[in-house]
């Protein structure tokens, strides 16, 4: 077998792996369940429908992590903590969707729009909207649980007092304190200093992103493996600027990207009033009238076709993507650079630089 | 010192223990938060706020669990197995009141309308509303995590594969499910079978309340001090009734307690829509009229005073009341009953005596 071929089997095996603990724990817990009321059943059908999706990044990021700090492949702990991430980004999705009124999500209905839908198809009374935020508010909640509850059966490596311990509390701390920045810049932003916009903006998708996508997911799987306090610095290095171009990366997707690739509407962080880099960027960089119209339309919920538009041009037209480009390309230079000096062996050196081209060149 | 004395000591020891963990835990976190950015600070300070308070019934119910099943007095694990659930308890409270729209809590502004007011105080942008609703979400999963934080910080008593993990996992999953279906009655209860109200409304209580508020904690603290099988099923013959007991008791203030005392405004059951066992008996007991009246008022958010006397008239008028108190003391006495059953020595026995009449009798 040829080096490539070992790693996409032994990729394709913890994903299948993962997949696999993930259905098994949620069809535990429906077991656990079901007694209460047969009720209860859309709760954990929709995490179900949105764990079976996703691209797997931070469980990925786990993996070679671990396997980078010596760890062996296909171990149970390593997948238990693969599945526990996994669960963790599920329920930030279902309640940022929440928060960002976004009603699609992996090309399907977000869980709160399922809820308003289940709530319109059976006749219900009073509202469906707000029935379907509180069901997806306490959808998130179980789901947060669960993940936790994963995260503890890792065992002993994961137990009170661990280095991974540590490290998945603080992932889940900054991750809440990053989406908090996030939504205070959409409000408090257009009212604060037009010159720090950018800086601000950095400072959010490194919380709300970069540590929480990339930094620490690698550090954890490094950290349940044993790693050096060396090789963690050298792992977070490697990831943080990674994340960051992601974000970065994501967020040019969220305004340029294709619907029918990204799954999301077009335009769609522009009605949610997402202050990024590259709308940092562009208020700094537009003439005034240009710079105060994006101030205007910005997080306006029913922004047309023509207005997405004319964002669109101003972003090009002043120079703000291809400021945001030439970031995104300096942090990934920043990132591949700082990987090539980990002491790691063939293998998971490979499965990290295939993973961070993936990261910051993708498509949605 | 007299038994009551002892007892007092020891519960104030305890209470104060509890409060101090909290006070070093939050302190601790927001250390560790304050290099993200000041501007996070505020969802620290709704929490430390929102734990201040409450009358640590869940708290005290795993002490004296723990002390029930021989565990020792002021012992570290059961202050911070306290401390966690109180910081469960404030999450899902956080979560609570933006689900029912509750603007006030504990007598101050609930979480999400602290936000509000933060964001019309700064003058900031877009919606003020939608901004506290969503730092509400991001606070209460801060919250959840930092509950289960402190939960494995209890150590190897509370590790993956004991009965006190088992019980804390338990309690979250039902407490979630719970209050999905008291949000769904409220929609779907209007159009589902009429006699099936109470019993629907009995389930619900069972599971978001009493289960959440008494039985779990009772047990984890007897779970965690080495209870046997039947010490816990002894613990579950007297802690479900009386749960369920001080629920309905929290349904009728919800209705016909003073503002004054509950902290909450008069009626704000009524206005959520909360298809209660109280409304449960009302709409089955009532005249065809006065039952489709409660049916079409009940969850509208204007519900005004003359609404909310004639619902109050209908409910003691048609012997829903009466039928509600029957209940409340036939769970009490069943509680009260199992409780004098149980082996255990004089103090517990007292404190847990003390408890089950505070909860059932209360005026808030």
């Amino acid at each position: 077998m040829s080096p490539v071929e070992q790693l996409a089997e032994e990729q394709s095996a913890f994903i299948a792996g993962v997949s696999g603990e993930l259905t098994s724990f949620l069809s535990a817990q429906q077991d656990l369940m079901a007694p209460i009321s047969p009720d209860v059943a859309p709760l954990l059908d929709s995490i179900s429908n949105l764990v079976s999706g996703g691209k797997r990044m931070r469980a990925l990021m786990c993996y070679w992590g671990w396997r980078g700090a010596g760890g062996a492949a296909g171990d149970d702990e390593i997948l238990t903590a693969g599945c526990a991430l996994e669960l963790f980004q599920a329920a930030a999705l279902i309640h940022d969707d929440i928060i960002d009124r976004s009603d699609t999500r992996r090309g399907g209905p977000s869980v709160h729009k399922r809820f308003s839908q289940l709530h319109s198809d059976n006749g219900w009374a009073l509202d469906a909207e707000r029935f379907g935020q509180a069901a997806a508010i306490l959808t998130g909640d179980l789901c947060l649980s669960f993940s936790e509850e994963a995260f503890t059966r890792v065992g002993l490596r994961a137990a009170a007092g661990t280095e991974a311990r540590r490290i998945f509390n603080l992932m889940r701390a900054e991750v809440m304190a990053g989406q908090y920045l996030d939504i205070l810049e959409e409000v408090a932003g257009p009212v604060r200093d037009r010159s720090g916009s950018v800086e601000r903006a950095k400072a959010i998708i490194r919380y709300k992103s970069a540590k929480y996508s990339t930094e620490h997911p690698l550090a954890l799987g490094g950290a349940l493996a044993g790693a050096s306090k060396e090789l963690l610095a050298g792992y977070s290095d490697f990831s943080l600027p990674l994340g960051e171009a992601f974000q970065m990366r994501d967020d040019v997707l969220g305004v340029f990207g294709d619907p029918e690739t990204t799954g999301k509407p077009a335009g769609d962080d522009l009605r949610e009033g997402k202050r990024t880099v590259l709308v940092g960027f562009a208020i700094n960089m537009a003439s005034a009238d240009d710079a105060a119209y994006v101030d205007q339309v910005l997080g306006k919920p029913d922004l047309d076709q023509a207005e997405v538009d004319r964002i669109r041009h101003i972003v090009v037209e002043c120079g703000a993507l291809e400021a945001t480009e030439s970031l995104i390309a300096e942090l990934s230079n920043t990132a591949f650079a700082a990987l090539e000096q980990l002491p790691l062996a063939e293998l998971p050196l490979t499965a990290l630089r295939r993973l961070a081209e993936a990261a910051v060149s993708r498509a949605a």
